[in-house]
């Protein structure tokens, strides 16, 4: 056994003894799931067939761009954009390629729709490495943003190459190479770069900005790999008036964070703040109405999300899992899964947010709060 | 003994025995403080020679004024201005007469300014009453929201009055009479209505809302007493303008609330939202912006305070009490006790925001979060 084989076995191991890890069945497959960070085991790691796959580690934020460059990163960094989706690793069990959510549980959306996004001949060629990527688009079933460039369904965006028993991840050379030599879908970059560049990275972030895409990420390996991100003004904005739609079931922070981003973001970068003061007042208070008006209309608020599948069989596993993972007990209605006419499968649901509806409802009602 | 008497001693017996009572002293008095809600018992009650002086009732907020009023309150109700400053009570103990904090403890600065607030005599014909009012102006030490119509120092305005052992006030009709018979400066008031009269009603909100005054309080007296307020939209853009400044340091859900109130009372009173929703992106960003210039400038973020005294040593005990009672943990640097002109003493002191001045000194310095 290599090092990082026992040293992830016994990192896993030691999950299971803290009572952190839960036992999952997915298609006659028997996987173990880690359901918290423990040491440096990160939360969603998963166990197959006694081989680990390490959960995806957490990357820090800067707020400021110029300090934030020279005191978190040391050397050279390559320079990546942050796609706005979410996060899946990919890797093979038992010959089949299976998705895996951050949390570490299979995604059968993403699964299930692996033919269209990427060509699985990398798999065949390296079938212990993982894939690690985004995914976004207006498609998808599990965040209601969706990066501007992409006008349907989803796509994938491979950012990083690790395998089985490893934490840590190719060098961008290795990853670049493997990425082109398979074809496979990646994030959009921008080659190396350092904190001296500063004004070429400013007039990056204000272009992507302009074109309300999310942000970037900085990767540095070496001294030793690290890497950091940094987003935009405009995507923060766009959280906000998403979110807004149901304020009484978002954390606590979420706005005050947002806010305070973009107040930095207009600082640092010297824009005119009028316009972002006008966005802001009406994501806030615009979102609000629009979900009082539903209130009063529909008697509820909820959001509608649409994705397709290839067999009904994932849309199904999707809804069980959707119905598992009730994600600040948010509630999910399933609208229905109905044939397209292009051979694929249309799954139709809606998240409901118990606290904007059950506080506001009451509110609309004459109800009254201390505070 | 009487039963209120003897039920007020109970209930403060009860909070001694559940280790909610602490013992100040005052100026060589010996007072009790009840700093929690023990049963019916408010926090901020006293105790002193063995009477107790009830704590003020905390007070309902209904969001949607024409169905909040027809589903809280059954009869007709007393409508009040309510003004945007601190509650206080203020009583006669052992021949001196001290105002108390809604916390319960002796506020050094009402009391030192109260020849200047109202005319004693009231107390030297009813020495066992208690008299309820909030304090306001932009001279008071305890809040930096000031109605607009007060320039300078602080006035009081009295709503109420009840007695030593009494949890219940004097009804609206002999309230009055008092307040006139000792010319006690009062909350305006527009005399009785019920919820038929919305439209009157909302008419008077909205002339408020205009004036950027806070609010109404409905009271309730028959079939039981009973009170609800309701406030502007434009005192909550104030607060939320204030609060930016120092948005890491306020409470969690504080802005939202605050934002769902304003979405609320536009959507009621059809009032063009345009305007608020530029008004609430400039109060969030801009006190943001003011906070993180005075940071860079200044190398601290705070908010200045300044408060006129009679006598120096009540500024002294002022100053005491603000480094006692920290309220969430924000430090008090005292500028100095200076003599006016006029005879009276000057404080002036700051608030310094903890959360707000390390976490944007740390981001402006570049540093990193994980969220």
């Amino acid at each position: 056994m290599t090092q990082s084989e026992s040293s992830a076995r016994e990192a896993f191991d030691r999950a299971v003894a803290q009572g952190r890890v839960e036992r999952l069945e997915y298609d006659g497959l028997t996987l173990e799931r880690c359901n918290d960070d423990v040491g440096h085991l990160p939360r969603g790691s998963i166990r197959a067939a006694g081989r680990v796959l390490y959960g995806y580690p957490h990357i820090g934020r800067i707020l400021v761009l110029r300090r934030g460059l020279t005191e978190q990163l040391a050397g050279p960094f390559h320079v990546e954009e942050k796609i706005n989706g979410y996060n899946v690793r990919i890797a093979r069990i038992d010959g089949r390629l299976l998705a895996f959510t951050r949390g570490g549980f299979v995604c059968p959306f993403t699964t299930d729709r692996l033919p269209d996004l990427l060509d699985p001949a990398f798999f065949d060629a390296h079938p212990d490495k993982v894939l690690c990527a985004e995914v976004a688009g207006p498609g998808n079933p599990w965040l209601d943003a969706s990066p501007p460039f992409i006008e349907r369904d989803v796509r994938l965006f491979a950012f990083d190459i690790t395998e089985w028993n490893r934490a840590d991840f190719l060098p961008v050379n290795e990853l670049q190479t493997l990425l082109e030599e398979f074809a496979l879908p990646a994030v959009p970059a921008w080659g190396w770069s350092d904190a001296e560049h500063y004004d070429e990275l400013a007039a990056r972030i204000l272009e992507l900005n302009e074109q309300g895409r999310e942000g970037l990420i900085f990767r540095q390996e070496t001294p030793r790999p690290r890497r950091v991100k940094y987003v935009t003004a405009r995507v923060n904005l766009e959280d906000i008036q998403r979110s807004a739609t149901r304020m009484p079931d978002m954390p606590a922070g979420y706005f005050a964070g947002r806010i305070l981003r973009i107040a930095l973001f207009l600082q640092e970068h010297g824009l005119d703040a009028q316009p972002y003061e006008e966005a802001l007042g009406q994501a806030l208070l615009g979102a609000l109405d629009d979900t009082l008006t539903q209130l009063q209309r529909e008697r509820r608020a909820s959001q509608p999300f649409t994705c397709r599948f290839r067999e009904r069989h994932n849309a199904e596993r999707l809804v069980a899992l959707l119905q598992r993972v009730p994600g600040h007990k948010v509630k999910i209605v399933i609208h229905g899964i109905e044939p397209e006419a292009n051979g694929y499968w249309r799954l139709r649901f809606e998240r409901r947010y118990p606290l904007t509806n059950s506080l506001l409802y009451e509110l609309l009602g004459g109800g009254l709060i201390y505070d």
